[in-house]
């Protein structure tokens, strides 16, 4: 039994107390959150214990592994603490937005043994996850095109994305790694395209809403984004992967199985409703990963440079949005 | 060049003439209708000539073969003077409502060396034809279960069905060929059950509009046949056949590859919207295999015996309807 | 908070105690089963209590439902002592195997004022709930035609068939409830063919393992039902409801929405592989609709005279398969 | 009646040519083909005339309209001849290689009374022009992304490449006279992005056979296509075009409406081995609007202003990918 520790009670941070709970080889020892009612309702839902402090925690023997929720502000700082307290880590992502201040972290985390996994759930989605591997297994011989298409069924409130940095740090991110998970590649260069067509109010805040990117990989593969905020049919998010020797897709997910057929249509669910009911299994299956490599096992996982690269992709991305030309991405690696 | 000559020009006269005037190796001689005028303007229209009588027909040297498309009380005699004439015969369906009618005509045609096709033009859909070549080469291993549904888009006239002998023997009669030609049986027994729900005035003349059917086999497998009468979202007819290593379908055909994704629905277009729409394809594909079997090519096709074999289970059928039992089947073989 | 007791710690016992365990208005009291063993590591892994004896249940003031998950030998005697006791009871099918003993058990429960559901979980599946909806709104108009698809992917063992009563009664038995539950209907008369395709020795302990059936309703509206017992491509469920203004379909539920383009084909994986992975959800949903008749909702379930019903229609269903013949089926009312 | 003549008895000349000899109000008067047997074969087959000179042609009373599907190099010179003649043209794309020269018809074609139609027949493919039915009724509301794929079965010769231009020429050229069918909007600006990946000979050329394209819109919408000169898997021709109420997709067409279930898989054919096979029916459904168009019909059609549109974005997507930035585009008009 692999003993947690949750930091932040709120949406996310109980989808993942939720699932540690139910975990048949974990336990979730504390939970902890500035606001204490919030941890206090979580533990006692799911008979876990309130953490009076993020030390109480560090210190604690039976914790191994904690899992970093809590706003984003708080990750870098909790991600160093957690390094020296030599707990494995399950951080979401992003570590912060300041990429320096990310560097610096990832720098740190050299000197860890132990493993740290950023939160990059959309590669635990089985549908994905069975694309992956087909592209892995070689079905689809050299990639040569990949297509990831983003509509999340409504915008977020505008304070959220002035915080969060905007489409390409909040959404498109997740997208930026899965091009890199399918390929093995990271884009050598990014092109972007966008618009606030969606709300003028967007645009306002210095964001756009609606986008389309090409990336260029090392291997000459190419790779299309298209993002929006709004789609009145609900969430919709699908990868295509096209190579040698064929193409395969993660297609979108429909709520319900069923057609109905009249007056010379056929009438089926579209998709899920939103991005959480869509991707919700997804977050068992990571922890569930996240597990797995504490036990040892060889899993592959989104590190803390995968969030990092991601982020540079965004960075780049943003500067070629403003600048209306292609940008060069450049890596970087801890020392 | 193969001489044709065509009886009937009505609508699916009309779809034969023209299909032959279409083929590069077929040659459309002579049409003949018992109305004049009808012919004249095919004729016309497909730079034929009009015979003035069937005996012109039949004794013209360069006319090789003959499509039966006149109505169905002149298909028997017809029959038997292209017999006596020698030519090649493909014969609308059915020979003859009269059973004996049919059996007197498939005994003389064993006398003529010449093919004898019978229009069960579904088997040379392009989908159901893929469908039989799968289960032929042992896809799916040996067959255990066949669904046929067969739902047309409205009910015929009242007229038609008084003339037609009901759905048994006009509409599920294509089906009975479908079982028989994809499992390489004829049935032993079926059990017949329908009612006329659709239109109470089908009851009043004796017929049904709602029926199913189970076939059994000799090898045991089952069979399957739903009908219809009317549907709202277009012609419905699809094969599925299932067996020991799988199932192979013949799905419904939809008018348009679009969907539109709105108000949280996906919307596509329904199938055909009636059985000719949905089936004109398999005419021309029907005629050129006929044509493919007078050049001497190894094609299996209809034979009079095949349509002789389904009107006997289609007897059976209504036998069982009217009875309420499950009604066994005996064939016949010429002399 | 609805205290619950479970009778049974096997397979489906630990299905509906995870289930309520999980239940954010359930709290597992007590669990019993014959194999005390296996009743003390359940209760371990949900924090549950194991009960010494059934009388230590039926006396527990704070147990107001009881799950009878046991083997089906015991569950009429469990249900007779549940009334007695004043509990609620969701109750595995069948209540048993003779048809006498449900009758007086269904008399019984007539004296109780507590809700009793019997355990056709289908009913509960999402798609197929969507598909109830849909009829019971009058999407489609008046029912015509249903047609309803069981096939296992692999035969039970041999003693599995013996002691269940063979394929109408454990397999079929589902279906017959979808068939009144979808049409507000029971049949008045059914008529049934099989044979045993998969397996000859399911043929020498006198069963079927591929069967067809035709139903009739009151209304006239038909219904198809085939079963087999083996097939190579996973678990196949289907509905198909037809009625006078459309049709509605509960699909196939594939595994993962992926497909794979390639050599001129496109690869998706099958559905689910097996019964249960297509309707483990189907429990959680049923345990939910009980809870909510529990708590005062007008929620239509199952009762112990549906399961009735379906086992009458069986009966009918074996009958005449006997006889090859179409066999009236009779309904009971308690007194 | 409306007579035609037509140049070119090549590939595409024979499907035009066959096109007309099957329309009920058009006659094909006569065939020209510089290679003169050709001519005549087509000729016999189709009981035309050969002409003996373009002049011929012009000068013939009874030829109202002409369809130039000649080589490339001759379009520009007979539709000079046609526009001096007095007829109505249907001319295959390109009008010339040379901007300047298809410009110079352009301004010559502004004193003709005639229609003259440039042959983009994906305007005309069902599916296609479904979605753009459903665009212009407003069923997606307001544009913001278009996403088109073309991707062909394999790669052309060599030999065409260096003569047609190239991928964006050749190719994509058909999909930017979509973009901008759809939109009812032309690109401002395009980026594109690509490589020789399929065949480094396609590179030695100085062309690409796997490229990416951004296109902005005035209204801001953001138009994405990606092209291929192989798959292995057949013909990928799709459009999806999103807005602000909904999304429309004109998908894949399957060869066969058939799937067989085995062994866990679903495995069903792909899409049209080729282009051809793919959009033969719009051949003749684009010289249908074009006999509409003689016959005074309000048929929107594909002119050559249009085809100059397109053959200008082709130029500055070259001029992207060669400079590897964004390239604003310039149209033009006629005097």
């Amino acid at each position: 039994m692999i003993g947690f520790a949750i930091f932040g009670a709120g949406f996310i941070g109980t989808v993942h107390a939720t699932n540690i709970a139910a975990h048949p080889r974990a336990h979730l020892r504390y939970i902890y959150d500035v606001n204490r009612r919030a941890a206090e309702q979580l533990a006692q839902r799911l008979r876990s214990t309130v953490a009076s402090s993020p030390e109480e925690i560090w210190s604690a023997a039976d914790v191994d592994a904690v899992v970093i929720a809590s706003s984003t502000n708080t990750h870098a700082t909790l991600l160093s603490q957690a390094i020296q307290a030599g707990k494995a880590v399950y951080c979401e992502k992003p570590v912060d937005l300041e990429i320096e201040r990310v560097k610096s972290v990832v720098q740190e985390a050299r000197q860890s043994p132990r493993p740290i996994m950023i939160g990059f759930s959309r590669r635990f989605d089985r549908n994905h996850l069975a694309v992956h591997e087909a592209v892995q297994q070689g079905e689809i011989g050299k990639v040569e095109m990949v297509l990831l298409t983003s509509r999340a069924q409504e915008p977020p409130p505008l304070s959220y994305i002035q915080v969060s940095g905007g489409q390409f740090r909040d959404q498109t991110i997740h997208f930026f790694d899965l091009a890199c998970w399918l390929t093995n590649e990271a884009p050598v260069e990014v092109y972007a395209a966008g618009a606030a067509l969606v709300d003028p109010a967007i645009g306002d805040v210095g964001d756009v809403d609606t986008s389309m990117l090409i990336l260029k990989m090392p291997s000459g593969a190419l790779c299309h984004i298209d993002n929006s905020r709004r789609t009145t049919y609900g969430y919709d998010e699908r990868i295509e992967v096209f190579g040698s020797r064929g193409m395969v897709q993660s297609r979108l997910k429909p709520l319900r199985e069923i057609s109905l057929y009249r007056d010379h249509q056929v009438i089926s669910p579209g998709p899920y409703p939103s991005w959480f009911e869509r991707l919700e299994p997804s977050f068992a299956t990571a922890l569930d990963a996240f597990i797995r490599v504490l036990e040892g096992q060889q899993v592959v996982y989104p590190t803390l440079l995968d969030g990092l690269r991601a982020q540079l992709i965004a960075e780049a991305a943003l500067l070629s949005l403003r600048q209306n030309v292609p940008v060069k991405i450049t890596y970087w690696q801890p020392a």
